[in-house]
């Protein structure tokens, strides 16, 4: 691909909103409350980076870009359930994401929790519809996002989140911690992509997993950064809430020049991986550099 | 088979605890309470209703009962979840369940909604895993229980539930609900088994079909009726919760008379459609006559 990776967004956010927009079932269908609830979550002004990186990453490896918009549209729905739990009252106590009210403030905290439980069998119901080319592809996507969505992956790192409040960890607690909450179904956007390569060599595949891994602990600590030094009106939500809650956070641990380096040598790091792909690989080299240089 | 299918329950039971065992992370794994609270959800001394319904189903087809497991777990682990959610203090707010503290009064709210938000995942990983006999297996049952999980299943059966506390519906209405909030898990419990057979003739499978979403109406109803008249040390939960809650319930509508009628012809009428299964449905007729009957 030669235009920039910047130029196709709009059409890559538009092709997985359209997904996004078939699969959900409209506010008109029963139960209404719940549907609207969905929808109101998941059509949220979102940047959709985790399915970005899914194009990119197909990108890299060659594939159809229709092959794509399933699992980019399975991890925005997993993406968009955990927000809306995060938020409740009992996690994080949210009232504002992106500028609007959180989906338990807007409706109420029953239907925020039911409507999250809805999206999440959606996404794998996406995933089960997405035919068998290549070979067991279908299951393999599914095992890569219930993985990744699952207690050793996202869950599992949203609960040491709220397990360390108040406590301190060491850098290596706080990256690991990363690598579960924010990392794993970033990781889990371009591992779909190399699902459905057919005959990708080895180094080829663990070249695209190192740079998932690195750039899904990035994600964090970029988001981490926003959150100390951002003001409310840009980042979408109350700045400083990490601070607030008492989260255990690395520009927390190691103040902020050093978070700020941390994600530079992250960076520097996924591009790397990335060296043998040539050109092949500027969109994912963009999105990486996005990542650690968004100013929301 | 020839014994009867009560003298096969605890083998079962058996295996599918096996399977849960398995599959669960241990409650020493990181993070320690979030593994160690969702194995509680699991291991709660459930009658496995719906496993059964798998194998029972499973005989009356003809297939292994290897190849039975992973579904049967996979519905148990969504079931699991559902109970833990529907406890919450936003949805009903439950202390007891089975006679022991629910989830989040064991551990706490947080723990509780990401432990079950952590089942559900876990439940598509099993069955990704259960690789291609007949092809295309996995991604069946994947979209089978996902459809039953979701916004036109168990959640919207829920979110219908919660959105009738105070109302009065019809019975078509509550009948409608209990297919969704009940019956949706029930009937894919069966379905999985056909999914599962090769070259199903399509009357039989219509029959499947028509059998497990009867059996699912009457196993809600019997609930139901059990909340009315049962004693809270039998059902292991407080009695008269519907009413306490002001749910809209089929014998608070009818009468409990009349529920019971209802049960018994739901019941006749799933019987009916095992006709042309001879012997092979004795297991299927056997649980179904248990859903009715049961005490608790």
């Amino acid at each position: 691909m030669s235009a920039s990776f910047e130029s196709r967004i709009a059409h890559y956010v538009s092709r997985v909103e359209n997904v996004l927009d078939e699969v959900l079932p409209a506010a008109t269908v029963q139960p209404k409350r719940l549907h609207d609830a969905m929808r109101y979550a998941v059509f949220n002004g979102g940047k959709r980076v985790r399915p970005l990186l899914v194009y990119a990453a197909g990108e890299c490896l060659g594939l159809r870009e229709d092959a794509l918009d399933a699992p980019a549209a399975a991890i925005e729905l997993i993406h968009a359930f955990s927000l809306v739990h995060d938020d409740l009252p009992a996690m994080d106590d949210d009232d504002i994401r992106r500028g609007k009210p959180t989906v338990h403030r807007q409706f109420d905290e029953a239907t925020a929790i039911l409507a999250a439980d809805a999206l999440q069998p959606l996404a794998f119901s996406v995933l089960a519809n997405v035919g068998d080319a290549p070979p067991g592809a279908s299951a393999r996507l599914v095992g890569i996002v219930a993985d990744a969505a699952g207690s050793i992956g996202m869950t599992g790192g949203q609960s040491m989140d709220l397990a360390a409040e108040g406590k301190s960890l060491t850098v290596d607690e706080i990256e690991h911690m990363y690598a579960l909450k924010t990392g794993a179904l970033i990781h889990a956007a371009v591992m779909c992509a190399a699902a459905l390569s057919e005959n990708l060599p080895d180094d080829r595949a663990s070249a695209i997993d190192a740079f998932g891994r690195t750039i899904g602990i990035a994600f964090q600590i970029k988001d981490d950064i926003l959150d100390v030094e951002g003001d409310t009106e840009v980042i979408g939500k109350r700045s400083g809430a990490d601070q607030r809650l008492g989260k255990a956070t690395f520009p927390g641990l190691v103040g902020i020049d050093e978070a700020r380096a941390r994600c530079g040598s992250l960076l520097r790091s996924a591009l790397e991986q990335l060296d043998d792909f040539g050109a092949d690989a500027d969109s994912l080299r963009w999105l990486a550099r996005f990542v650690v240089e968004r100013g929301n």
